[in-house]
């Protein structure tokens, strides 16, 4: 192992555990689970993250859902500072990046205020690592040199308020956070904005875990399939031409029987050509 | 420790390294270090991410700096399926994550061509694992809801052929992989693309490492200032509010005595007024 830094008393670790695979948090996550005083926890952990802390690590639920906050961010943020000024060393763990669509710069500015020195522990992400257990790249040469990433919903569950047009134009791929809610909404708005309705989308949910679902759909019908379907969050959604590559990308699949096709955007893209 | 999945003589693992800093590696890529036959690593690799293999595992550069590959893509995939076809762990380790303009995927596609099985090891990228320790968010709720990340340039180590002025329209964030090289051209264009060349910039060097160099400038003046300032490759560019974040975010500056401002973008932004 690494000999990490020392996570102090009365300091707070703002962790991301990763997409839901165990196998991805990363050595600073673990040492934080393995010295916490109190660890603070997300819906989004995974129990099979937890599991790795000390059994007698009190532990403490803080978890969101589908934009509707049950606990106030004010209150966790408080609940971090009052728990650091007991001398806890203080995990506040969150689902896959803390800095990603995950608040942790609000809370990390609270801890700020109240002056409690914090460490921030990135994690991968669900929009990188979610997609490569679907057998998906988020950039690949022969796609796309950009790809934008956008939440799906606000803090108050509303659709969000980006430039959905803008977004349309920009990126060859769009990842979208926490998009179920709203998908018809999204997808419609990206079709306004000049997207193919028959761009290939995937849908994800439960990525990285057991339970991970993948629904191969196309833009303009993604939102009514992925209700035929029974999706349920958390999903993340991946729109353009790198879903083609799952039929020769699709690794997990491969490991249960499935046939992969070395060739899925034609005959130069398994490189061997270049 | 996670027990994790079985290594497979013959097979090959597809494994992120992170972006600098050992103790952000994933378990797995740890496991796949430990337990490889052989490594085959890029330039971006850490040392300290090498030294935790066992000292006797034979290991491979396969390196490319500034879009000007030493290696021919060609020949590194052959080199992976002729290590599998010989039986061996071959553990594939790329800096970052593999599938974020890491060409995971032409390597993987390689492997199936050849039939040789593999496993993608997703990692923290240096979009988000270097602004985390720069003490920048790649989203904050009041700044952004959407984010664009793009390279700056192709295989052939020309500027990127993305639509810079549509990336500057749609994503109040962008963040520019192996920018530097171009990046004169790459800020004009934005700022064609109606970007304020007012807006704040950070260019982030040798991310996560101790050699970490982060300089705060403008769009308008980043080019030279990074010339003037001498700042070397490999490094993250990020354009957007998030970066006026560091005042109140580094944490690492304040570990080493910086003061933080818990106010950054004004009164509202610690969360506890919320």
């Amino acid at each position: 192992m690494v000999p990490g830094p020392e996570f102090r008393p009365g300091s707070v670790w703002l962790a991301g555990a990763g997409p839901g695979d165990p196998g991805l948090l990363t050595l600073l996550a673990l040492q934080g689970l393995k010295e916490a005083d109190v660890i603070i926890y997300d819906a989004l952990v995974p129990d099979a993250v937890l599991a790795l802390a000390p059994p007698d690590t009190p532990r403490e639920f803080a978890g969101k859902r589908g934009g509707k906050p049950s606990f106030r961010q004010v209150d966790i943020s408080l609940r971090l500072v009052q728990h650091a000024r007991r001398g806890k060393r203080v995990l506040r763990l969150k689902g896959g990046d803390p800095f990603v669509f995950g608040r942790g710069g609000e809370e990390a500015l609270a801890l700020v205020a109240a002056g409690i020195p914090f460490r921030i522990v990135p994690g991968v992400t669900a929009g990188i690592g979610g997609l490569a257990y679907a057998g998906i790249p988020l950039t690949h040469r022969e796609t796309n040199q950009a790809v934008t990433m956008v939440t799906g919903h606000d803090a108050t569950g509303e659709v969000s308020g980006v430039d959905w047009h803008a977004v349309a134009q920009s990126s060859p791929v769009i990842v979208i956070y926490m998009a179920l809610k709203h998908l018809d909404q999204i997808a419609a708005r990206l079709v306004e904005g000049g997207r193919d309705p028959d761009e290939p989308v995937a849908v994800i949910a439960s990525a990285c875990t057991p339970d991970q679902v993948v629904l191969e759909t196309r833009l303009g019908r993604c939102a009514g399939d992925a209700k035929t379907a029974g999706v349920m969050p958390p999903a993340i959604i991946v729109i353009g031409d790198v879903v083609k590559l799952r039929a020769g990308l699709d690794w997990l699949g491969a490991a249960a029987g499935r046939q992969l096709d070395p060739n899925p955007l034609g005959p130069a893209s398994c490189g061997l050509a270049s």
